[in-house]
């Protein structure tokens, strides 16, 4: 068996198996915590990068000042439990759903009931979906989203304080303004979104003060724009990533392949032709996310100059001039975009030392409402 | 609510939901049984696309002579249970593990105790797979992978007799050739794919003729190439999608919108921009697969002119001009990859005449080894 540079993969393994390196993922826990405190901007990661209450509990515990979701469900999984947990461990009783919830009656229901675990926050960015909000105005808190370049969802920064009125016309209390600054997803492109993220915010919360709305917080923050944001005006970030870390973030020079701590061990399943090997972890274990820059669909730890050239279902196809790993080896491969392989699964399989230390359910897996 | 062009979505849907138009999929499958019948080629259809007990059980009925896997795990699911069923529902006998599995101790033991529910063949595609068949070579029959020009697993036709060589020597049973013709992914390619997959195994078959080996079974097929194995000397296809079909399949030119069997509620959450609007159905409900041909991340079933230009975990961003629909219109998303999509989910929601009328599970979800 191949061992991995500096990776110990424990004997025995059963692949495709989805293992997270212990000291690694603690490392990134610790080292982004840190980097939040020194800033002095809280810190509220996105869980759902792991959507494991394992995990949450480690980011409370480091100082996380709650979670950001992105649906009701992970919200449901990962908040307090109705009762409390004899070990003391840190619970999560700060909820941001970082979405523009389109609240139908359901949802509502359920966010009626969650209040009762958490303090919850949702997204909202037109008064129509703020309007939705009006059966629980006294019960969650309201962040507008703000668009600061990426073209996905939220408004510009001129148009927060309709939404504002909206949210005080029902007494749904404001928290501040929220964006994601995703087009820090290029080569080179994370300081400079994290300046039109912090330009956005700023200019949101002058329009709203115009109007004589507070803005309390201003909340951005993804995994490349992260480092940037000190000496911002941000008062929070929801970096999700960089708990693990993936291909793309080393491929976009944020982190070196010795930070990333989310593998898949694949094992080499036919050497059809020199050069040329396939690997039994395809797109289904693996995801098939693929952004154009990306040297192909993930990286081998273990093989820097090996290339994923195809992705099926059941097969990874890397190229690799020279000796390379041989059928029946086990090797490391990482994940493009680690949030929807994590996803893929049904849990992680906690590697410390070489050996096998824990399992741990993707429990918030497939809560996509 | 906008009501899809010749579809009717139940009411009350909570999305994203992923939903199966019944009679579009029951006309799918008998398209293709009657097609293979009228070929004279058997069927055996790709249960990676579904993981459903239920459609593994039409198909079947509908003279299937068994099905297609991609791992041990999807057999297991699917084959005949041990205690015959009380409604004399046609059982899965006959399974194919279409790929180029590399068995250790683990494998060989499931296998071992798989053969009492069905007769199992596996694929190999190297002497050395062949020999780790050795502990079940009396149990399993065995078809040596070829490749037909997608550059994936499988050997050159010249390179099989060395694969039958090695399972003459362990006594292990080799049923013939099997490939895959995936480049048939490509518009316009699925004809000259069909013809190069026949040829391929016709060589092949030569080849194991000289050496005097039998090849009973030439296995080929994908969806895009299916309807091209008329008049070829295949005797068995292997197509999956096209019990549901998917957006790739539509810009391929392989089927029409009328019938794609299976697409994702969304609701639109957000409309930010004039000719912008964002659904609540991101790639972790409709995958990440987008090859560099397809016009985006899916289509709408309703919507002919729009196009997915956008995906996030959560987010579909959408590009139309004109109307649209409004915000809080639930519509139908039409994914890039259904095998992928089916994946994502727990169940599958069946719709019949406007109605929901049943839920399947997706048994063999995540059976990844």
């Amino acid at each position: 068996m191949a061992v991995p540079v500096g990776l110990d993969l424990p004997d025995g393994l059963r692949t495709p198996a989805t293992l997270v390196f212990a000291d690694r993922m603690e490392r990134n826990l610790a080292a982004m915590s840190a980097f939040a405190r020194d800033a002095n901007i809280a810190l509220r990661p996105h869980a759902k990068t792991h959507k494991c209450r394992e995990i949450a509990r480690l980011q409370m515990a480091l100082g996380a000042r709650g979670l950001s979701v992105a649906t009701v469900g992970e919200a449901e999984i990962l908040a307090r439990p109705g009762n409390a947990r004899a070990d003391g461990s840190p619970d999560v009783t700060d909820i941001f759903v970082a979405y523009p919830l389109w609240a139908d009656k359901d949802l509502i229901d359920r966010l009626s009931r969650l209040v009762d675990r958490a303090r919850i926050t949702v997204g909202a960015d037109s008064p129509e979906a703020v309007r939705r909000l009006a059966p629980i105005s006294r019960n969650v808190q309201m962040m507008i989203e703000v668009d600061c370049g990426l073209g996905r969802s939220g408004v510009s920064p001129e148009e927060v304080t309709k939404i504002a009125r909206a949210a005080e016309h029902i007494d749904l209390e404001l928290s501040g303004v929220f964006t994601f600054p995703g087009h820090s997803y290029f080569p080179g492109a994370g300081a400079r979104a994290a300046r039109e993220e912090a330009a956005a915010l700023g200019r949101a919360k002058d329009f709203l003060a115009r109007s004589g709305f507070e803005c309390a917080e201003r909340s951005g923050g993804s995994t490349p724009s992260a480092r940037h944001v000190r000496e911002t005006d941000l008062t929070e970030m929801r970096p999700g990533v960089y708990v693990f870390n993936d291909a793309q973030q080393v491929e976009l020079g944020v982190v070196e392949m010795e930070d990333v701590a989310l593998m898949v061990a694949a094992t080499v399943v036919s050497r059809p032709a020199p050069g040329r090997f396939v690997l039994d972890s395809g797109s289904k274990v693996l995801g098939a996310d693929r952004p154009s820059w990306a040297t192909g669909h993930g990286r081998l730890a273990d093989w820097p100059d090996a290339r994923v050239v195809g992705l099926w279902e059941h097969h990874a196809v890397v190229e690799l001039e020279g000796a390379g790993p041989a059928l029946g080896d086990i090797v490391a491969v990482v994940p493009n975009h680690v949030c929807t392989a994590v996803n893929l699964v049904p849990e992680l399989v906690v590697v410390d030392g070489g050996s096998v230390v824990d399992v741990w359910p993707v429990a918030a897996r497939a809560a996509n409402r």
